[in-house]
């Protein structure tokens, strides 16, 4: 694992996806791994913390997390861009080489039968919840973050720094089309 | 209703969420008006369209959206960052005169019966699709977007204009601790 790559503790890891980040979804299932993107993801609770991803019922990775139980929720940069768009715009179905096609490179991280994207500035450990009237009807699921990690490059002691470090680390939006928005510059409200 | 603000088709609604951005929920029921923030709002479906968004037991608007099943998801922008703030900190239990104090003002909407926050850059009104277990045991609440509008200063034909318009109009991206991104640059992927 990358010396820059710290744990996040349980308590601080929704202010990872707080933003409202796209992110990328990852599973691993009887030696498949799978890749795509996702700008549908969501914080659902602080502890323990849990989080909301929508998979499409044609997504290869939906069908790596409804047998394996567990996903990886990553938090992809500027300098992921292109890989971003493409792992949301091929499927592992009609693609066998997707990931190596689209230059993805995963790692592991003991205790965690899964795959992590390198690059990302945080990683989220997923155990899915099952629900299976909200996946059936919504492809809504739901996950227990279990561990999470972040770069120490653009988050440390539980704040992003995105107004200090490199602009190829900022947080990717999604829009459509090929448009996305970078997270842009910090504010501060005035505390009563 | 202020002549900057035009229909979006409900086909692009989502366009309005997509990125992220931290919201203003509000409702109405017998006569009562609430305004609340949530960072945790989510797209979930093009078509109808619906969103997701987490509803605290604590918070008033949440009566008021369980008594009406409708309520409004709207994008505040950098200038509305204070009110946002203040309204995410207030609850209108304890501060009778929270929107008075926090300077929320509201418009109608013909056919719809719901306060629209002004000065906002979009605005998702909802129809709540009951879902008993969700809203009990995760405070999650599922809405199916009947009616979408933006400014035409920020947003028109389907697309966010952030990079033309002025800072003041940009989305904010709640942290934690009054602490907010705006949404920032402007990046295109290579459409293969």
């Amino acid at each position: 694992m990358d010396n820059h790559i710290a744990a996040v503790p349980l308590d601080k890891a929704y202010r990872l996806l707080n933003h409202g980040p796209t992110v990328l979804v990852s599973s691993r299932h009887e030696g498949v791994d799978n890749v795509m993107a996702a700008a549908w993801a969501c914080a659902l609770d602080y502890a323990p913390p849990k989080l909301t991803v929508v998979l499409d019922k044609i997504a290869k990775t939906r069908e790596l997390v409804e047998g394996s139980g567990a996903f990886v929720i990553q938090v992809p940069t500027v300098a992921q861009l292109q890989l971003t768009y493409e792992v949301g715009h091929e499927s592992l179905s009609t693609q066998p080489d997707k990931l190596t096609r689209t230059g993805v490179d995963v790692f592991g991280i003991e205790g965690h039968n899964l795959p992590f994207v390198s690059g990302c500035s945080a990683w989220l450990a997923c155990r899915l919840i099952s629900e299976p009237h909200n996946q059936t009807t919504y492809d809504l699921f739901i996950g227990e973050i279990v561990g999470a990690w972040a770069d120490t490059r653009v988050f440390q002691n539980g704040h992003w720094l995105f107004e200090k470090a490199e602009a190829e680390w900022r947080s990717l939006h999604y829009i459509a089309g090929g448009h996305f928005y970078a997270i842009g510059e910090s504010l501060e409200a005035r505390q009563n």
